[in-house]
């Protein structure tokens, strides 16, 4: 018996994760396992009916879950910012979940954007660092003289910035990130790690050419995790340089290694030459807490209720929530279902097919449950 | 008679610029005018050998100057960072370079990794702010306490931070980003402007759900400046999700507006699906000042000396230059010439052709001499 955590969240998110659901039980019925799954109201609706985003009993009720699985947060009624750092970067941050798992993998089947590229060359998964960089959140907007106290904290560490800030300017913005030698280095071990059960090469994403401070720890503290795996290949790239071998080479990759920020950028990028965002998984995870699972697509308002976004991600994110719950073969079964249901084209009309998203959930149970 | 400094630089650099000043003498001979060059040497040999990147003698000699004929710099003699900042950031700070104009078009004849997309589909402009964001180039790396003072000098306005930071961290590094309402607002404006004589689309580029200080200034004054072109559609998007659909619906863009760090990941995106890093040009913009004119690729420094790298990007950032120079017609003549050698596949090795770098900035020389 397994027990998880659901916050299906704001617009298409409740009906994906319900689709979710269904597969993943149907999984536990095959290989004998069931999941309690205890529903959590988080979201848009009830931030404005309360006010409330993440209260400290929702973090404690939470906390004693090995996992969660998420659905989508934003809502056009509410101001860009807040229910992402309120709630999403919150659970993220408060479970320390530094590593976001995104594979970027282009299934048999699905089409891709990019010219002569097929299954096999698309195969690679990026590590991004989940806890640390410009997602810190800190920063002031002011105009001539300001002082002030701004501080993060978190598991490993803790840093208070006193501030006294002039300018001259009509209005200015600033913003800090935040690198620390802890953070980056569990980070790029767990990305070598995994190299040793794929291909053993190791990509590293910065900008220490320009942001010579933040990527120059991370790029130390790469190159000494490196020198612990010497059988393993390990390169360094420029965050714009990478976007154009995603576009152009995607076969060049293995495992990538990257802060936060660019790993945001560069996986939707790679979300999208793997066939959309409709297919592109994540997992948050602390390998000794509380990990979260979620299609790395939004909330897409417009579509809520009308039962036809695409709940595939979703359905991946559930067999990397399988997997890490120590169900590997279950896992394996979900994605061979996405495989088998792309296959036989009971997909959404983003993949050209007729089905709903409900339609695509139920269709992979059952195959599951006749496999 | 126009008077342009060259700064060939590091690697490949000098042979592409020496093509690109064949091409645009050519140009200077069919519409009438002379083009005086001044060379600086300027790059990784000086630094190596005296220690000095930009001094201020040569500052002062090429703000004599109205423009800039760049070709790249990078070493693998010298740590990343040195070159970039001491030499290329330095040029386009001194100089208040505040727009970099990067043209994203499909020339016919290009190939891209795109499926299914044509030279109509892909054809519109970046303006990238050029002085501001990240690239202020400001942090530290500490451990235990530190104080600091951090200082940005622009030409419009600077600001000062006096810092005062502890951490019980191994080691942290920090980084600050810097966003100014006059900064934001001129380069913003130029967009809008540039928009008049285009589709009258403007696109911004931010994160400001997460680093909601600094993108959420740009925000603002990129609504006050939209309400002002009354005419013009404007609209938002995430840096994460542009990437996505630079790749899946260039066609939708027209004028893309962004802070200067995204607009450096976004570009080398933009340069790969119009063809390439060998085809991509860039403006760095003072309207009132010194301006400079680069492939925006870098220095190869393992093809240096071999004649073999693709000029195409230095000629067209060449047709850039005269067209600043108030030369129109002979801009467009050279970008014309640019297109001639790519339907006579007059190009070098990376697009499938033999020509050697002087041979394609002669053969188009030549093309425009006959036309
Ligand atoms: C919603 C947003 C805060 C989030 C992020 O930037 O991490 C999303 O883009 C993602 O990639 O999961
Ligand atoms: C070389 C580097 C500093 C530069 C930048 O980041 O601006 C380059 O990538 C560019 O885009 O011109």
């Amino acid at each position: 018996m397994h027990k998880v955590a659901v916050i299906g969240g704001d617009g298409i998110g409740p009906e994906i994760i319900e689709s979710g659901k269904t597969v993943l039980d149907a999984a536990g019925e095959k290989f004998g396992f069931d999941i309690e799954w205890t529903g959590f109201d988080i979201g848009a609706d009830r931030y404005l009916a309360t006010g409330e985003l993440l209260t400290e009993e929702d973090l404690k009720e939470l906390e004693k879950f090995q996992a969660i699985y998420f659905g989508a947060i934003g809502d056009d009624r509410v101001k860009p910012g807040i229910l992402e750092k309120g709630i999403l970067l919150n659970l993220r941050f408060y479970f320390d979940q530094y590593i976001n798992l995104r594979p970027i993998r282009m299934l048999a089947g699905v089409d891709t954007p990019l010219a002569n590229k097929r299954p096999e060359d698309i195969d690679f998964v990026v590590v991004r660092e989940n806890t640390e960089d410009f997602y810190v959140g800190i920063g002031s907007r002011l105009k001539g003289h300001e002082k002030k106290v701004l501080e993060v904290k978190r598991d490993l560490y803790s840093v208070k910035f006193g501030l006294d800030v002039e300018t001259d300017s009509d209005e200015l913005a600033y913003q800090i990130g935040v690198i620390s030698r802890e953070g980056a280095s569990r980070v790029i071990s767990y990305a070598f790690d995994m190299a040793q059960s794929r291909e053993k090469k190791v990509t590293s994403v910065d900008k220490a050419n320009v942001l010579s401070d933040i990527y120059g720890l991370w790029r130390d503290v790469f190159l000494e995790t490196a020198a612990k795996y010497p059988g393993t290949t390990h390169e360094f790239t420029f965050v714009d340089a990478i976007t154009m071998w995603f576009v152009k080479n995607p076969e060049w990759f293995d495992v990538v290694v990257t802060p936060n920020m660019f790993g945001d950028i560069i996986t939707d990028l790679g979300a999208m030459i793997q066939g959309g965002l409709g297919l592109a998984p994540g997992g948050n995870i602390n390998p000794d807490g509380t990990s979260m699972f979620e299609p790395i697509h939004g909330s897409a308002p417009k579509y809520k209720g009308q039962n036809v976004a695409n709940p595939l991600a979703t359905i991946w994110a559930g067999s990397m929530l399988l997997e890490h719950l120590g169900e590997k073969d279950a896992a394996d079964r979900v994605l061979q279902g996405i495989e088998a249901s792309i296959r036989e084209r009971v997909v959404t009309k983003d993949m050209g097919g007729s089905a709903s998203t409900s339609g695509v959930g139920d269709w992979i149970a059952r195959w599951i449950n006749n496999s």
